[in-house]
């Protein structure tokens, strides 16, 4: 199985509003939600690719509940989170009918003990015996040490199984020094990386900080991916209108599912690159129709070159 | 005891954020739950003053169970919420830490399917015949028929248990003519009732459209009251600055407290201004400091004239 981690796990609200307007009282036409936390994300779209797939991470409280209810109706998805005192984050998504602007509000999560985290970092080890490759995704909620992707990124090593770090700022910086396989920043968070925003140096910096592979996600500007087998950059199909929420997680899990699959390269970037597109489509932030994807698949135009063996 | 009654309850929550900007993310520095919906309002103010309460109406979901959670921790408070299938839905009052100003989102709450409603009516029975008083209280979720206010105000009646109705539009009417003992509309309750802006007038008008007493709550101009045994108006102590979130529950549960223990008009009208000012006064919304209650009590005007015998 694959085996994601998220540690700052939240239950997605998505409110929708005539039109938002501080100050007043609104009825709220209509209100969905869903597991989030960009691990979660990743797991759901590896396990609609026919992955079998473990999430773990925390998760406590009522929305604890909640989340851990909904995953379970997931096909292919094995619920391991590590249960919290605290209450797992809320976040909403408020969306106005009549602009489409999108209103974020995030709670701030909750504090993990020391003995949660040493809980989770157990059930990591054995959960990792069984993995074929894990990825690691998201923010840390307070409580959890700073240098937490490091161990973590170290720990999957010593049990040989590839690891993929997904995450920003200082965790991002002195996990890349613990040479996780491959690291996927945004263009913001590369930057913050590497103080560069010229995207194919501030990649190769980002390489030489201890990542095997950089795949970097530039939206429109499509994948960038620096590895030791060559370098290659995608063309997303068209101009793609849609909901972007959730597309650098789709991204993930194309690169996952294609490195358990043993696929070169170019096949795992045009993967990542179509379901990412797919992910943007889609009318439901972080889902994605299978039929599109096939055929943005076809579409996606993958350029570059392999290195001299 | 008293019963309240709350169809539609509310997990009612208060987001502190730095600024409100739509379109922006936002970090929610505060979150606050409490059970919501006017009837659990006005139940935890009686507690508070020392009555015994029970609580009815429809709790549900996960959000349902929050609140069931919470209400367990009120001292002298019997929680005889019906269970319904659907969640019980979620106010959000976002609070702009810069303005002040309080934008509210809420969510529509669950239909009440004709076996939950039913369910309802005989439990309602059963707690009326241990009831010194009754007070139904807010709007009426979907599901639950128009008249059903009229329906509980009869049954309260044939049971001879004293009936408060707190609500608004075509509920208020309907209830208004099976004739419940008091009525409280806020002036725009009143104005929409009566077709009438002026208070006297209006207040009249409710009176003769079958309500035995009429107190009406017109914010900063007091309360104004006219009953069967004479027609009085009170003053607030001084222009009030504060929260008036759950002012009007306040209102209820002083005139409420006041009817069971047979105090006279103007002692009853005293105490729920006293009460209301100093749920005003109160940091969280719908909460109250004894101290400033009783403080405030002494300095309540009462104005007005009992009828002749």
């Amino acid at each position: 199985m694959i085996l994601t981690v998220t540690l700052n796990t939240a239950l997605d609200m998505t409110y929708r509003v005539p039109a938002l307007r501080p100050g007043a009282s609104h009825r709220v036409s209509e209100v969905t939600e869903r597991p989030g936390g960009k691990g979660l994300n990743v797991a759901r779209v590896l396990a609609a690719l026919g992955h079998e797939v473990t999430a773990t991470g925390f998760a406590g409280g009522a929305t604890g509940r909640c989340l851990r209810e909904q995953l379970a109706g997931t096909p292919g998805l094995v619920d391991a989170l590590v249960p919290v005192e605290g209450a797992t984050r809320r976040t909403i998504a408020v969306v106005d009918g009549t602009t489409g602007d999108t209103t974020q509000l995030n709670e701030p999560g909750p504090v993990i003990a020391p003995a949660e985290w040493s809980a989770f970092v157990s059930l990591y080890g054995d959960l990792l015996s069984s993995a074929s490759a894990v990825a690691l995704c998201g923010s840390l909620p307070p409580g959890v040490p700073v240098g937490a992707y490091a161990q973590l990124v170290r720990t999957a090593h010593a049990m040989d199984v590839p690891v993929l770090l997904d995450t920003s700022g200082e965790p991002l910086r002195r996990g890349v020094a613990a040479r996780p396989d491959i690291v996927k920043p945004n263009a913001e968070e590369l930057a913050e990386l590497t103080g560069s925003h010229e995207p194919l140096r501030a990649t190769r910096d980002a390489r030489r900080r201890g990542a095997h592979a950089v795949v970097a996600s530039l939206g429109a500007q499509g994948l960038l991916a620096v590895t030791a087998e060559g370098r290659w950059r995608t063309t997303p199909p068209a101009r793609m209108r849609g909901n972007p929420t959730g597309a650098g997680d789709s991204v993930v899990a194309g690169l996952l599912s294609g490195l358990v699959e043993q696929l070169p390269w170019p096949d795992r970037l045009a993967r990542a690159a179509a379901l990412s597109a797919a992910t943007v489509l889609a009318p439901v932030a972080g889902e994605f129709d299978r039929k599109d994807y096939e055929e943005l698949l076809g579409s996606v135009a993958v350029t570059g070159e392999a290195s001299a063996a």
